[in-house]
């Protein structure tokens, strides 16, 4: 099923010029008109982003090649996209405040955003008219800086943090009753130094595509619609991602150099999403999330300056993998499971008490699993010669309750790696169900 | 001509891990290893990075079929490589000060980064083991998130500040001799809100790669190599190009959403890079840098949520082009020369008398040209509800007192888009020519 973005009211050709001598009339240009026929070729149906690819499993596994991606993915679907869609190599993830206290203006916001969406992720404009089309006298709907850039594969996905339902006590929309139990702002952990403006916020927006400019594009557009009604509170960039969520993709690297997101969840693997990814509704408060998911996002900075003067000895001690291929250090290949009794030199385990993939291993955590979307970063440096670096996780999960508190918990705590790592932002989002034809973003929310 | 790395030590294959049962020995993986021979037979020579394209012209022109690009580009040649090379898409810009005070320690480090710098650009490792291979006891000589990545066309691109040849009137490193006379800081522009952590340095190093991650692990390594000699004092990541620096190459657009260096010099153009790029040396001081360029380095601020509320008119206006082409308001197409004198409705020219165009022509300023090789930036939001974006502009000029200083003064006091611009970043460079075999950066500075 292929989303068509509202039709274009008037043709795609700009108004005369002002002005007499010399100046003829320019034709607009949209993303429409640029990516043509060729472009709508590339519409694919929900599903098909999920092209089969090589099994789970080592080096030597039988490794089929994988399908080419589509340009594209759908809007619309049971799902948003952005969750188990083979994760795109680039982030720009941002934060947004409510401004208005009218309901009315929360609805028209994601009425709004469900049709720029819908637009910009097949590769159109924002907006109708585009960037170059509009009315001579208006502030064009779309900013340009995408023309000629293919869709780039974006994905646009969007949640809803506690205080849209409740701030400070009061029900600002009308929503107080449908906020699900397990909406709470993330607990304190140990060693978090949080900064508030990078944390939180009543909406959120994933945008991810394989051009970073499409998704700074995105959420541009994305804050100017919201003008008077929402303002952005935090924004971050990614260049690189660390997660496959795909057995069509091979495992990225982190900024520790290490291979990342091995043990993911991947979209080939509905039973487990079922069980670890889309919410279960419990109850009257949480039942418009089904078909949704909890998107937990930390910027956790790597003091990679002190890492990288670590004995690749101690590097893999802390991972619990090579460095080379990412296999446990228990032996094995990159997917072999570790086995964490096994003992080498001096009745040691291999693999270390607070090795990493130890403590976030799911037979340590009563099964639990994540789906991680994680990103690399880098915001310049941070004027005592060290850079502003790592890695900004996302996880989707079906309860941060279950899957995500009691596991950080122990990671803060215990593992080895913390020593590296400071947590320096924070959000909780409960991220709703896919649009329906004609439908708009969280309208099972609204519905009486 | 293309450049060998320096042979690696021993076999690519990593020490056999600690421990007894289970732990096989784990090979080492290098990123030579990886790209293996189809990587070796994308070595180009000297010029062949300067593919020929289409024709400078109009749509209608005669347009060529561009000649594939290489997949890196040499190291070695008369001038450094990153600056009329094709621009790349994504950009790693450092700046760093010396922390030790030794001229032994200045030219190792400059020997150290050229040996690095020789391997990382052909898609090596950063030093002769790599990230997996190297004692197990030692940290690794390369950091490892590039593994498994393309060259990406890395470039390095290398220069040095004001303050290496003197700060506070002290002759650092035996060099205030040397100091070229056009190498100071940066006259104070009006306007300017400069924040001294993104500005100034002894050094500086410009990646520039197609992959973001191979720009930023080019720049993580060169600081790790650089330790207890020089520190990181800032870094800028930028996500798009903002100029065409070949005919090979379209124009891309700025955050305003309009195509930005239509006008730029190419690498096509040799006579022209003879006049206005390259360093024409008049004395003693400034000998060395034959070969060389001056860099300008500026993080522009855009406020783009202002400018998004323009209406098309007025953004038009103020840039003095048409945003969907890029074609001057005075007609034509996009690389048809503005007329200045036409008038339209009222006698008013039809390029504004503030119009950035009209401003920054040659025509306007003593024929002044410049290379621009700038990025968009996107550094998250700044707390207020605005995204901290623009333009981190970078030009290379012949020399800044008449190739920048002049233009730059005049922009800052009458062009219209200096409303919606605030300079927090500046810093300029002098660049040494290219490495000759056998030679490292810089060299001719230290030469008797």
């Amino acid at each position: 099923m292929s989303v068509e973005p509202p039709s274009t009211p008037g043709p795609e050709v700009g108004p005369s010029a002002p002005g007499g001598t010399g100046a003829s009339a320019r034709p607009g240009v949209s993303r429409r008109g640029l990516l043509g026929a060729a472009g709508a070729a590339g519409v694919v149906g929900v599903g098909a982003g999920l092209v089969a690819g090589r099994q789970l499993g080592g080096p030597g596994s039988a490794v089929a090649e994988p399908a080419p991606a589509p340009d594209r993915y759908p809007f619309l679907g049971e799902h948003q996209a952005g969750i188990v869609t083979p994760a795109q190599d680039r982030l720009h993830f941002a934060a947004f405040d409510m401004v208005s206290s009218e309901r009315a203006d929360l609805i028209s916001l994601l009425q709004d955003w469900t049709a720029a969406a819908a637009r910009m992720t097949q590769g159109h404009d924002a907006g109708p008219f585009g960037a170059t089309s509009g009315p001579y006298d208006a502030p064009p709907d779309d900013t340009g800086e995408a023309l000629g850039l293919p869709p780039a594969r974006l994905t646009l996905t969007f949640g809803f943090g506690p205080t849209l339902f409740r701030l400070a006590g009061q029900d600002r929309f009308g929503l107080a009753a449908r906020q699900p139990a397990a909406l709470q702002r993330l607990p304190h952990f140990p060693g978090d130094h949080l900064d508030p403006q990078r944390s939180d916020g009543d909406l959120c927006v994933q945008a991810c595509a394989d051009d970073p400019q499409v998704a700074v594009h995105a959420i541009r557009n994305l804050a100017r619609i919201a003008m008077g009604r929402a303002s952005l509170r935090w924004s971050q960039l990614g260049f690189g991602r660390t997660s496959s969520t795909s057995t069509s993709q091979a495992t990225p690297r982190n900024l520790f150099g290490f291979k990342d997101g091995t043990m993911n969840l991947k979209a080939e693997e509905p039973d487990l999403l079922d069980t670890h990814v889309w919410v279960r509704p419990d109850g009257a408060a949480d039942r418009w999330l089904a078909g949704g998911s909890y998107l937990v996002a930390r910027r956790i900075n790597m003091t990679i300056e002190t890492w990288d003067r670590q004995p690749l000895r101690e590097q893999e001690r802390v991972i619990g993998r090579t460095k080379a291929e990412g296999a446990p250090l228990s032996g094995g290949s990159e997917f072999s499971q570790p086995d964490f009794a096994l003992q080498g030199r001096g009745a040691q385990p291999l693999v270390a008490p607070d090795a990493h993939i130890r403590l976030v291993h799911p037979d340590q955590n009563q099964g639990a699993q994540m789906l991680r979307r994680g990103y690399n970063f880098v915001d310049g440096s941070n004027g005592l010669g060290r850079m502003d670096a790592g890695l900004f996780f996302i996880a989707y999960v079906s309860d941060p309750r279950t899957h995500y508190i009691p596991m950080q918990m122990k990671i803060a705590r215990g593992d080895g790696m913390s020593e590296y790592l400071q947590h320096t932002g924070s959000g909780l989002f409960a991220v709703p169900p896919g649009v329906t034809p004609g439908g708009y973003l969280g309208q099972p929310l609204f519905a009486a």
